[in-house]
């Protein structure tokens, strides 16, 4: 793991915040104006979802991209719409310009700006920003906060709740393939309430103690590497559905609890490679 | 139709608005705040599925009731917490507290506060609220507009697409009885994108041009006057599956525009009832 210094941190949780700024005010640009809406990758990819990309993608991650030429010349950059930056510091910026951009294209509330610094075991710091009701969670260097329109106010995920008791959030009843689908529905079957379609807002729900539950599949490392910062730094749990490493992407599970995880864990590992 | 003059629609509209208000805050007052979520009628009630109150819904529709009880004293009362208060000027104040409470209670901005007046006929005049983004969507009385954190813009639903182009929302996959599952599923089955969990900031994105076709079965007068009335006022067509009235809940089918609505109500009305 990279040493880093509080001076370093410090610099580095507010170039994160630079980067989320930026986005902002481009991704509202675009955000409930007539855009249009690209399918991306050839037809059929992303499991025969309409899987669209915008201009508003692609202006907010050029827009953090040029921030950080500037800012922090030598790390290494993996974005969503631009793929891989190399860099020499042993950091890498983890940026998905909108995540939700499915969301986007609705007006929902629900999509965000991902933005994580990451060393080679993991994000270290992250923030996933909602442009749109002007609301930011943060996550790392030992910080752990919501800012927004009620104010700032710790992110704490929720402890004590068992399986019966759990509200579980995904953004898709499909999920993934088959085989995930069903491990997916286990769970579900077992769980107080399921609800859908928040994309990152729901990870950040559940690192506010909203709700206890995310399981996806499908995942990029994009998509993960801020969530999984932000829910740690609240005390949750993010892993794959082996119990390993998320951070690459695929396969999620995030509990609040250590306990509420291996219960999820328990059944979400039997489902087959 | 209740002939209502100019100066009393002005002032129709400041009482929606003081509702509006009043929920807001008492909403906000228990957003996020941990909430005991009681089990709305006997188990098995609402599909199976756990449908809650909570004293958010409570206060929320009693701060707002205070209001009318004061202001205009002779109208009728619907709301969904404290049912029916008997009136003699042929105006009803059709109240949901909390629309969404499974939204609100997973600390979600999609849940909404609904407030219409309506006459014999239908809705007159609505508002959804959304507290924690304070947006405010209203329609009627000659005015569509939203006022949030962008400021505030005219409503104008989506014109001109067919519905293998458009954009369909609902609450839940499950939708309502199995026969109306299978219908929403046809329709599902044509459009280019389909979204799910938003309560009632479905019916404001579609009245704010941004998706273009709402389906929901199982709903409740306090579930559709306001939102009918910010759909119409932006230009959108809103009826049960039949093609006839949906201010009294049941299954509803908003369009954006009549074209997109005749497609679906084509499927819609082969359902059973």
């Amino acid at each position: 793991m990279t040493v880093i210094d509080a001076q370093t941190r410090t610099g580095l949780r507010q170039v994160a915040h630079r980067l989320a700024d930026a986005a902002r005010e481009v991704t509202l640009r675009h955000f409930r104006q007539p855009l249009v809406a690209e399918a991306k990758g050839p037809a059929g990819a992303g499991g025969g979802r309409f899987d669209p990309v915008t201009v508003a993608d692609r202006e907010s991650e050029a827009a953090m991209r040029a921030i950080l030429s500037r800012e922090r010349p030598g790390d290494a950059i993996l974005g969503e719409e631009y793929g891989e930056t190399v860099g020499e510091t042993g950091l890498t910026w983890v940026l998905d310009p909108v995540d939700g951009t499915r969301g986007f294209i609705c007006g929902t509330p629900c999509w965000g700006v991902l933005v994580a610094v990451a060393d080679a075991e993991g994000p270290l710091f992250g923030i996933i920003e909602q442009p749109y009701i002007r609301e930011r969670f943060e996550g790392g260097f030992g910080v752990a906060q919501v800012a927004g329109p009620s104010g700032t106010a710790p992110l704490r995920a929720r402890q004590g709740r068992r399986l019966a008791e759990a509200v579980l959030l995904t953004t898709f009843p499909e999920v993934g393939t088959r085989a995930e689908h069903d491990a997916f529905a286990q769970v579900a079957g077992q769980v107080t309430l399921v609800r859908y379609g928040l994309d990152c807002y729901a990870y950040a729900l559940l690192a506010a103690g909203q709700i206890d539950l995310v399981i996806e599949a499908g995942l990029h490392a994009y998509d993960v590497n801020a969530p999984i910062a932000v829910i740690r730094a609240a005390g949750g749990v993010v892993t794959d559905w082996q119990g390993g490493p998320a951070h690459r992407g695929g396969r999620l599970l995030a509990a609040g609890s250590p306990e509420l995880h291996a219960e999820a864990l328990a059944i979400l590992s039997r489902c087959p490679a």
